[in-house]
């Protein structure tokens, strides 16, 4: 997508060194932050520099490649290739991409003749997995975008923009496939507390593509359906089971039951790499809890222009910060895939399709 | 309440000067407030120095002598008296107890012989009003802590805890009934974004009482009740519809939901000053929208011990705060009054017995 008339991805490899944009600092300063080693990888992967499910994936990726770019000619390639692999996946655990992206390569290392030919692979295999992020991005857009007729006006949770994938996003790109096709839409975009991403990364994107949006507290959405100025709800996904059941960021699985309730259409756009198939259902999701801090402080842009926080809670309060939460399949309307949409139920055979 | 080893209500009356706990410095600065006239009140309720259905109706009461006293003696005490009552009525739409508080005193006034007993009766209806939601407030203690068995894991959303009200409060009531009877009730406090009453307010309550409690984002308040992690549900209330309808802090519609969808029993406590019998329903509330600056940024404590903000939104972003929400009665199991807890179908009846 475009940042100041200019086309960019959220992370690209050149030579041994990842390129990702900073998400830490958006909305308020865009920056190329440079990731040297698979160790710097994965720290920006744990700091949520990036994140967002097909994101975290196409750094597993090219995190993998930089694992066999940097290890050893000898025989200790093997066991840091084994060793790097076990640090990427131990970033976060909800994300499915991430532990996709990292086999994915790692089965082209261990598949290859000598080492020259696992670094050439890793390097293939880690392109090839961020380019078929992006085209997943692109059918998800065109397919999903069937959905939004002129006029439509969507609820978002969270970030499953363009910056949560490589590029398109997941959840927004059928609005911005639809706004490609002249159609005007209008994004309600959850703030998504705690770490703000509908506030700060969704309406980044939204304001950079000139989408009409409006930012709700997490807490207004629901009474904004009531009231019936929400059409239908389009949110990604950081994990499908076997059954339909999908985990997202937490707070997903009220604005699904609200819309159940209400009879509004409620789709999850996801590219196939985010279904589990070993993962029967949801309560086998493994949920990520972080830092309370995150819930006792807000971070943004202080009134001096620089980065900074403010504490919310008193100093003694404890906080809970499950990071995400799962929807079961009976409130998701359908999943939207590269391959079309499909009936939570069936997920399983949009994957054989 | 205690505070710092001394009793406080949130609001009491000393000559003409309405004296009010400061609740934009809280839970940071503990700090008096002197509100010198009318005018210098019913900024307090707009600006939410003071607020909470109960201490905006005391605020409104206490607002009104104040008027009377103010007023000329002569053939203008009248119109004064009209005109002040209109300011403090203009400050908040939709708590009822501001409009019941303001008509109590506007009553008393017009009832009396000459000037000076429409100041002294102004100024007894006003405390008697204080004293009614004192009274109340403990009484709902009573009742609703019959809900509250040992080890009791209980959700609250907002603020409807003593600083809400003028001692004592309506959702955290039971909470502080049942810990003087033994019981331990553990606490979960939405933050209560966009202006994160639960996390200043009544976070920094709970401390004070030494309740157990974890502060969550509003977003995961539905997973912990799918988790079984919530036994019950209690919060307060701005206005009740004759049907039962209840307006709340934004965000209470969609706990109420998930809660009865999971089948965990959803409280609303509220004194009978809340009731308005003239409404028939809750689409006839009145839904206040507020600054969205209250969305774009949070406040709160910065690094450096003052008080200040952060801009979390990008700076050309547009929100919307709709500040309450309204959570029709079949989503609500009972209301708990100073007369006993009632279906909200059977509000009206509460009314009169």
């Amino acid at each position: 997508m475009i940042v100041n008339g200019k086309a960019y991805r959220t992370i690209w490899l050149e030579g041994s060194t990842v390129y990702i944009i900073n998400q830490q600092r958006l909305p308020h300063f865009f920056e190329i932050a440079a990731l040297a080693d698979h160790q710097a990888t994965a720290q920006a992967i744990r700091d949520m520099w990036v994140r967002g499910a097909g994101a975290i994936g196409a750094a597993g990726g090219f995190g993998m490649a930089q694992v066999a770019l940097e290890a050893p000619d000898d025989s200790g390639f093997v066991d840091y290739v084994r060793r790097g692999a076990a640090t990427l996946a131990a970033t976060r655990p909800t994300a499915q991409d991430l532990f996709y992206a990292i086999e994915r390569v790692k089965q082209a290392i261990e598949g290859a003749a000598n080492v020259a030919a696992a670094r050439a692979a890793a390097m293939a295999v880690a392109q090839a997995l961020a380019d078929e992020n992006v085209a997943a991005g692109e059918a998800i857009g065109r397919h999903g975008a069937e959905l939004l007729p002129d006029g439509t006006r969507m609820l978002t949770h969270c970030n499953a923009g363009w910056l949560g994938c490589v590029d398109w996003g997941t959840a927004l790109a059928p609005v911005y496939a639809a706004k490609r096709m002249g159609r005007r839409v209008f994004v309600y975009v959850d703030e998504t507390r705690p770490r703000c991403q509908g506030a700060q990364l969704t309406a980044w994107e939204l304001l950079n593509e000139e989408i009409a949006h409006a930012i709700v507290p997490d807490n207004a959405s629901g009474f904004l359906m009531q009231r019936a100025e929400i059409d239908l709800v389009i949110v990604g996904a950081d994990r499908v089971a076997a059954n339909g059941d999908v985990a997202n960021k937490i707070g997903t699985y009220e604005k699904a039951v609200v819309a159940h309730e209400l009879g509004i259409p409620f789709y999850v756009a996801a590219p196939l790499s985010t279904v589990d198939p070993h993962c029967p259902d949801g309560q086998h999701i493994p949920i990520e809890e972080r830092s309370p801090d995150e819930v006792l402080y807000a971070y943004g842009l202080l009134d001096n222009g620089q980065l900074g926080r403010v504490r919310i809670a008193p100093s003694q309060s404890a906080a809970r910060n499950l990071a995400f939460d799962v929807t079961p399949a009976r409130y998701i309307t359908g999943i939207i895939t590269e391959r079309g949409i499909f009936r939570p139920g069936n997920i399983l055979e949009a994957l054989k399709s």
